[in-house]
């Protein structure tokens, strides 16, 4: 840690880096919670500039629109708390006022119904991430839960180009491999996975290969650690280390600057959401996803990830694992924050 | 004319009214054509910098949305021409690169349903004038064509505040004198008759009495004139001059920085357009509005304002009838700017 040396060697090397890692940049691209005026207070004392916040699994356009009324009035009603955001500016601007910025984004593509043209509109509305598939087949590509992955339909292809003319970011988090690898080899921008974990380190069906995840990084697209205890090894019960670890092996492989958090944190939900997501309207028959008949409701969360004010020990544990405090920077929020400033902009306006 | 004697004082005084009318700012609070890129090219070749344009008559929220989807495609087919315009700013960015910034609004509420959500949500697509009654009662306020006029309904009076607080302007031009004075009353933002000319100048029944006109620029409102023929006095034939004595004996009522142009212009529309104007979905018997059995379509133009080339006639006629250049230029399209600049932005960060 040369710069604590330079600029404050009088105290304990050790102090000076918790300072520093709870004063990183914290961007979280992926949550779902049961929002509440505590759960944005604690975003705002976690020191939490920007979430990224799902508003659809399978809602269709005029449900989705009901979403963002309902962030409209909870930007109206706490705007000391949170604002929504549309650019990288904006985290810079909650960053500075003590805010939080929310993002919004879809799990699934359903908001855009049939019809290409709502791509921009849900652009314009504030939309910034969307899954093309979540679990099952959809208009524009597999879910990771199908049996057959046959790649990105006809339909797909031309989301996929208007989605990158707007500037609303491709994320294949709950999508299948063959898609998830056309979508990157389609897409003329980045993409995303912004809440998945290696497959190397936990074997998830929605953990992500080794083939997937180097041909996302090696487009320049971003991948989101997941919090999520399905996704972690171990479950609730994986450590620390073990995950910090794990982001150790991802920077080796792909480069510490591709990797950021995106928690999927679904703080304060009751079960009952969980079995929205996985059934929404499409199934007769409970499908149980991630978990099981014996274990169908939300897991509990590892003790160091409970809510927004334990980013900080994220922070540490990656400083503990060997990470300088750049890479550090980089992974708590400062690789979205690159990422975002050139994604949401239309085509031909990036600032890189 | 001082300032021409000023600055070329060689030249004959009334070429140089000519010249500068041709260069005033113009803007058109109103039209709606039957779009194509010829009518672009002469809004660009008029030197029109903004145009309020109309999307919705009857139609709802996702009807409404699908009309915001056909002007994205104009938008993407014809970038050297027109693009979206948000704010007063759009406007100067528009002149100065010789292109027309399209507003979007509703003559009608029926975009925002039952929803007073809504409202913000169309604000952030680009909605920026949204009347609250058109001809019929709607829930809101009473149109000018029925018998009686409650006035602003329990309704009317929330959607009235949330219109002023996101920045969505109101517009009274169909709606009833009672309705029409309560809105100006209980808005806490100055409102707009974007089209419609003095009761007193031609006793249409779409036309605005003294009163009217008096509460509404008292409180800093705007009155786009209309060059609909039903607007006119002596209609298609009305002459130039009579149209901008209208205007002169408005500004000394009610001030010339309170008025504009509103022209209605419906260029290229077949008949059956005004048809669906004026019977929507809402009658099994044609109402033939402004016309009647006989006279039911378009009325032909004035030949002295037929499309968006001829606004330097307008121009040129208030000069002739004593305008001074600094109202004229009002008139044309600063004071539609400055009522921009302060109109489309939300509640608290006006610039005046």
């Amino acid at each position: 840690m040369p710069m604590s040396q330079i600029y404050c060697s009088q105290f304990p090397i050790v102090v000076l880096a918790r300072i520093m890692a709870h004063s990183s940049l914290i961007i979280d691209n992926l949550q779902y919670a049961n929002w509440s005026e505590n759960i944005f207070r604690q975003m705002s004392e976690g020191g939490v500039s920007a979430v990224h916040v799902t508003i659809a699994y399978h809602e269709q356009f005029r449900e989705t629109v009901s979403n963002f009324e309902a962030w409209n009035r909870w930007f109206e009603r706490f705007p000391d708390l949170i604002f929504q955001g549309f650019t990288g500016d904006d985290v810079r601007r909650a960053q500075s006022e003590g805010r939080t910025a929310i993002f919004l984004g879809f799990q699934n593509p359903s908001p855009m119904e049939d019809d290409i043209g709502l791509i921009e509109v849900l652009h314009r509305l504030g939309a910034r991430f969307m899954q093309l598939s979540y679990n099952n087949q959809s208009f524009l590509a597999t879910g990771c839960y199908e049996d057959k992955d046959p790649g990105i339909t006809r339909f797909g292809k031309q989301a996929i180009a208007e989605m990158n003319r707007v500037g609303l970011v491709i994320d294949m988090s709950h999508s299948a491999e063959r898609s998830t690898l056309e979508a990157i080899e389609m897409s003329s921008r980045p993409i995303a996975i912004t809440h998945a974990n290696p497959h190397a380190w936990h074997p998830a069906l929605r953990n992500k290969s080794h083939t997937v995840l180097k041909s996302l990084t090696d487009a320049d697209g971003m991948l989101g650690f997941s919090l999520y205890p399905h996704h972690l090894k171990d479950g609730s019960a994986c450590t620390l280390e073990s995950f910090c670890r794990a982001i150790a092996d991802a920077a080796e492989l792909y480069g510490a600057k591709h990797l950021g958090i995106g928690s999927d944190l679904c703080q304060d939900q009751p079960d009952s959401v969980v079995e929205w997501m996985r059934n929404g309207r499409w199934s007769k028959v409970l499908d149980f996803g991630e978990g099981s008949a014996s274990d169908a409701g939300f897991p509990p969360q590892p003790d160091w990830f409970v809510d927004n004010r334990d980013f900080g020990n994220i922070a540490q544990g990656l400083s503990s694992v060997g990470f300088s405090q750049g890479e550090v920077d980089g992974i708590m929020g400062q690789n979205w924050l690159r990422f975002y400033d050139d994604a949401f902009v239309p085509a031909g306006s990036e600032t890189s």
